[in-house]
């Protein structure tokens, strides 16, 4: 990270026209004075991946603000649309959070037949409730989110994606995400899908916490969930070891499937999916298919990512990933 | 462009620390001098995809030099390997060239049945020669490169990749790809290999010139061609379009597949693979499997990317690509 840090230290960067090649030095200047000019750009820290760095051109910032739990910052950018920035990282784009949202949740709910009672931990844009909304076999959608103020700046400045919390059958629980499951009764869920933390690795302290525990006793016998979980092309990913702790954990099942975020690190995204013991889960064989052209639930617009066979090529990695395991 | 231009023309990059908003303000200083120093930062160009960059940090520039047709730039990144440049963009990097080079060969040598005679236009720098030279049916490996320094850079810097040129059944003609073509008897060749080009779009001048149709001459009946074809992300890509136009010339089957390569814009690069009248060929379905552990060829190592399921997977659009045909 002694690059970045580099950079994020204030650095002046010269960039040189013809050869391309930019020299980082630090001025030593004091940079904490915010910087809203047109024609700025938007550079993400991150510590997992040294050496490289994707920048977005700032159109304007349009909020910018503290909760309780973490800073925030909107923006538009002038080629992904909005985007929202949660404590310095890059959260979504209005340009490519489809894949992520409609992957996130229809793995899961496509998975096992007819989902009924769903549970949403952390997602508080409200993106996946909207992807949830669509399922009609779909009664009660309960979301756990912490920070209510990241729901209102989303409803703010992302009403496509925050349009979610419309759908009636949807109840929020302003809660700890771990206190919440302990107190849901055993075999209340048939999915819960948890977009609250940074892509699960198999050295993750979550793993040492009651939450998966807890979300396993939450789901029903055959029930799954969906969690984010790491690059393929992140070096230290160990898909047979995440595999392996997921399934000491949740005892059915377990898959590793991936999809494509452009604005995300190395541009993929891998998620977890898990069922308990019970009925047979065969993740990569989409038992509840959707229809692509239909706009149901609170969607104001017909998927633009998910269909069927993305939903079973998602599950097949390259050769390198495989090799891992 | 503007934005990149601003960057690109000198302009001093002002980070922010808390709120990462870089701001760019031209200083009017001439910066065509070459910045070897340690700690600086490769940035793209690319036209097509306004208000974003991909940084990669710079450990040591290894080579820079101009070939009769074109400038070359190697350094070492912190991240990605070594990495090659050409008139300003990226060409490879040692740590994600395997998933193009694979895809852009096996796809099409994989759909055909024991192809035998192949020919490369481009790709100079061997890496798909070195994947062509997996396959034991082939007997015959053209490689039409016009840039002999090129090819020489490569061999000196990228030695895993141009060790494609190591095996004795690769041909090399330096010279130019629609003269060759022109040159070639009809029906030679079982498969061809385009690696020349910006990705193709259904408005590409190449589509007015002789090129196309001399490959589909030069390709026997049932004979297959791929040639890169641009992102999914890319607002204006028209597969049915470029489908349509490839058809045209060809005859035959024609598909659009995709791959991931993080330090390529957005991601992602499409592929069109295109076979011309004669025996149907499915690109979907791989019949001429290769075996993910063997080590054939003048390959050290054996495939990184490439494996069945991962073909049939490349042919799975999301549904905004979908939506576009």
């Amino acid at each position: 990270m002694a690059e970045m840090n580099n950079i994020a230290s204030g650095a002046n960067i010269h960039i040189n026209t013809h050869r391309q090649i930019l020299s980082v030095s630090s001025n030593g200047s004091n940079c904490d004075k915010m910087e809203h000019k047109a024609g700025g750009w938007f550079a993400e820290h991150c510590p997992i991946w040294p050496g490289q760095a994707h920048l977005l051109k700032v159109e304007k910032v349009l909020f910018e603000g503290k909760s309780k739990y973490q800073r925030m910052m909107v923006f538009q950018s002038s080629g992904y649309g909005k985007v929202f920035v949660l404590d310095g990282a890059l959260q979504l784009t209005e340009k490519d959070e489809c894949s992520y949202q409609e992957m996130m949740t229809h793995l899961p709910l496509c998975s096992i037949p007819s989902p009924n009672k769903v549970l949403l931990i952390g997602g508080g844009d409200g993106g996946i409730l909207r992807e949830i909304s669509r399922h009609k076999s779909v009664d009660q959608i309960d979301i756990c989110e912490i920070d209510t103020m990241l729901i209102d700046v989303y409803k703010q400045f992302f009403p496509d994606i925050a349009v979610g919390y419309d759908d009636p059958r949807v109840k929020l629980h302003v809660q700890d995400g771990t206190e919440f499951l302990q107190s849901v009764p055993n075999a209340t869920y048939d999915a819960i899908i948890v977009d609250a933390f940074d892509p699960i690795r198999a050295e993750h302290e979550l793993f040492d916490s009651p939450f998966f525990e807890s979300a396993a006793k939450a789901l029903r016998p055959g029930g799954v969930m969906c969690i984010q979980a790491e690059s393929l092309w992140y070096q230290s990913l160990d898909i047979e070891q995440l595999v392996s702790r997921f399934r000491h954990v949740f005892g059915g099942s377990i898959s590793y499937a991936w999809t494509v975020v452009p604005t995300y690190p190395s541009g993929v995204i891998g998620f977890l999916l898990c069922s308990t013991e019970g009925p047979y889960v065969d993740f990569k064989k989409p038992v509840n298919p959707m229809d692509p052209d239909q706009i149901s639930g609170v969607a104001k617009q017909p998927l633009k990512f998910y269909n069927s066979e993305v939903h079973s090529a998602a599950f097949c990695l390259p050769t390198f990933a495989k090799r891992r395991n």
